[in-house]
């Protein structure tokens, strides 16, 4: 039996110049009559392993040399450090080795450098369950797990307590158009959340500071790059906290968020996300802004941003895209405006002082200009738009009543959360991130779909 | 304006000397013409807050005699350390207060010492929302959120990788009987995930170890203090691990969850969520047992707890309880049997090796002993019955298909999943941990609905 032990990539530099076990995958391979090199995975990080012919016996070099993509394995060797070699400048040398499994015809071809590139999106999201052994995909979704760590380490290390909102409500509070709904029991619908804030107002006054993180549901047939059907998002909401707070949390979440995952992933980011030359300069420039995201973040009121939109639309040429810049105060901001007018900061956003009017029932008003909501959304540069959105909620009973009236809600369905404002009202809010959009925007990647394990959308239920 | 800091409860021991600020809500009140005892709770803790009638003007002394429970107010004074204090001994002087907002005849009332007990059940449920302020449910839900921590810092620091199974999925795997579903946008249906474990096997084979941790839904009709029909779970997975080692680590997963949950809340638990001197008692006894949860637990083949329950049984002189007891080799465990087995020791047990009939298709079977599958369920104390349930997969291509014929299900479903084994196929196992259990067997509560903030149960969507 062999006393070599058992060691994960990630953790093997501690074990350099002793003879070491690795199991895991085969990568890649390629080499000689004289010479193997297999590139191993094993979840944890990727290794160069080295099989000279005369490492071995001839049956097991022969074995080495037909061992298709994605084969199971179990080497063992002597670990060494060296500067060239690739992924993580160590090398094993393979003196022993184990078939656990074979693998012929792996789906995924690796003929491009980036690893199934030359497949398209449709058959690579069809077969995502091997998909995400590339190595791309794996640093993304390692980036994800960085992130949804570091949000909850800020919160947890910031006094807020982990309180779960339910997915399950029994009112479409807001309306059913974007909900996805399952029968109950008694006949009648439960809806799936789209949002846990409602619940998060109940959990602040209880708690101080609570948050939820979890899947919420959107039943929008949108087919975009930055739709998904199930996605996750995090709700942190504080008891005695007004909007101007609720803003310099958000900024400090943020830049927290960016530089834990820069701390952790620069080095892979800079590396492995490229695929050519020409995403290799951009990614540079990209982790360059990433890492002058500080605080403080701009503060454009929304009465600004309309200016500074205006301005930005009599410099265009082309009338079909001044057309989409369309702006007068009052109007929501589109795609198009968010991304020209994150064009010209380097560093997200926050955006304050919505019209009332078309932000959510609940939003607390101005109390010297009740036409302009206290909330903010917080906007990414380079066009990845919109990643937070929070502010102030209504504490006042009578206020609030007359808002659920005027959006021709049913006061039936609020019962629970009016009774916040009878007992126990106080200043409070909180903002949401999506975790999607956060991993997109850091990651600097095109569409949302590949920074999920299994994405959602509109026409996509499988694997 | 006021120089002294806001500060919270839960981090006031470091200004007990200095004037702070205190930002909350009244919990209780008592007091005479010469002083008022303010409790307050601010979501952080409990603190006694004095107002003596020579502390503050005769209208501020006047204000406070008449708030009401669950007023929020702002409270400013010096503070001090006091051994005889309740809550946190230390105590404020009230020299200031804001009443942020009035209360009047707050649903739930304070009576009874342990808060609400007077109450029935469903009246409590109806008001999760203010419920969730008592002490008791506070405690609780506060104890849920370490052991949520605990969870993920446990996997986290062992290199198991967080990667979200989907909610939704495309095929009734197993059959639609307690699967909720909706409608998707083709015309076909989504189910909700009952379990995240298929996914979890395709991440552990691209991350070598890999968790998931979200809500789960089973649409059981069981209304039992069991049952919740959406509740909270977390599954590792990892490669290259037998069904002894998935033990070895579900053992000291579960030592880790108690004594980190003793370690933040020993005090707690016995001092706040009894309600009475019998259950006092009986806490004392219970955390006494959570203390001695520590390795190794018990391990029990399925034979040997078999022979076990049939000496159980003979023993019984109550026919209708033998009855329940019946047992032979090849049938599952019931509650009865469960609530029997453990009630022999002090820890949890393991019982491994049950019949491979009664588990499910994906269990890969003893190959020595191919009627018995590769699994085992961990047992809590004190009748709380099955905490954790898992085992080794089967990773046999062909082995599997036939379990897939054998129980009459679509291979057609399972495409993607066979592909695990046709590329990169090892030996891997897991388990799945059930957080309300968890929860409601640390804190020794008779119902799961008290460990979630808002419980779904057969006939509760609301709040």
């Amino acid at each position: 039996m062999s006393q070599a032990p058992w060691v994960r990539i990630a953790e093997a530099a501690a074990h350099v110049g002793t003879d070491v076990v690795l199991k895991g995958w085969l990568a890649n391979r390629r080499g000689s009559g004289k010479v193997q090199f297999l590139h191993l995975r094993d979840g944890s990080g990727f290794m160069q392993c080295v099989m000279g012919v005369a490492d071995v016996d001839e049956a097991t070099f022969e074995r080495a040399k037909h061992l298709g993509a994605e084969a199971a394995v179990i080497v063992e060797g002597p670990l060494k450090a060296d500067e060239r070699a690739p992924y993580c400048k160590m090398e094993l040398t393979v003196k022993k080795l184990t078939v656990v499994s074979e693998s012929h015809e792996y789906p995924i071809q690796k003929k491009g450098k980036g690893g199934g590139d030359e497949h398209d999106p449709g058959f690579l999201m069809d077969h995502r369950h091997l998909w995400m052994r590339d190595r791309r995909q794996w640093l993304i979704l390692r980036v994800r797990a960085t992130i949804i760590k570091a949000i909850r380490d800020y919160l947890d290390d910031h006094g807020f307590l982990l309180v779960d909102s339910p997915i399950f409500t029994g009112n479409a509070c807001e309306g059913t158009t974007t909900l996805f709904s399952t029968d109950w029991f008694d006949g009648s619908k439960a809806y799936l959340s789209q949002s846990g804030q409602l619940y998060q107002e109940a959990t602040a006054l209880a708690f101080g500071k609570s948050y939820c993180f979890g899947p919420t549901f959107r039943a929008e047939k949108s087919k975009t790059r930055r739709h998904l059907n199930e996605f996750w998002m995090v709700e942190p909401e504080a008891a005695f906290m007004d909007v101007y707070q609720d803003m310099d949390l958000a900024e400090d979440f943020l830049c927290y968020l960016v530089q834990t995952s820069l701390k952790k992933h620069k080095a892979e980011l800079l590396e492995i996300l490229p695929t050519n030359a020409e995403e290799k300069a951009w990614m540079e420039q990209h982790v360059a802004l990433l890492e002058g995201v500080q605080k403080p973040f701009p503060r454009i009121s929304y009465d600004e941003a309309v200016k500074q939109i205006e301005a930005i639309r009599a410099e265009q040429k082309d009338e079909e895209h001044k057309k989409l810049l369309d702006i007068h105060w009052g109007m929501d901001f589109g795609s198009p405006h968010e991304t020209e007018l994150t064009k010209r900061y380097d560093k997200p956003i926050m955006v304050h002082g919505f019209p009332a009017a078309v932000k959510a029932f609940y939003m607390k008003k101005d109390p010297n200009r009740p036409e302009v909501a206290l909330g903010f959304d917080v906007l990414a540069p380079e066009g990845y738009g919109e990643i937070v959105g929070g502010g102030q909620r209504e504490d006042n009973l009578e206020l609030l009543n007359k808002e659920i009236a005027r959006h021709e809600l049913n006061p039936e369905s609020f019962l629970w959360y009016l009774d916040l404002r009878k007992w126990g009202s106080c200043p409070h809010a909180g903002f949401g991130l999506g975790v999607e959009r956060t991993v997109a925007w850091i990651c600097g990647l095109h569409h949302v779909r590949e920074t999920i394990p299994f994405a959602r959308t509109l026409e996509r239920l499988w694997p």
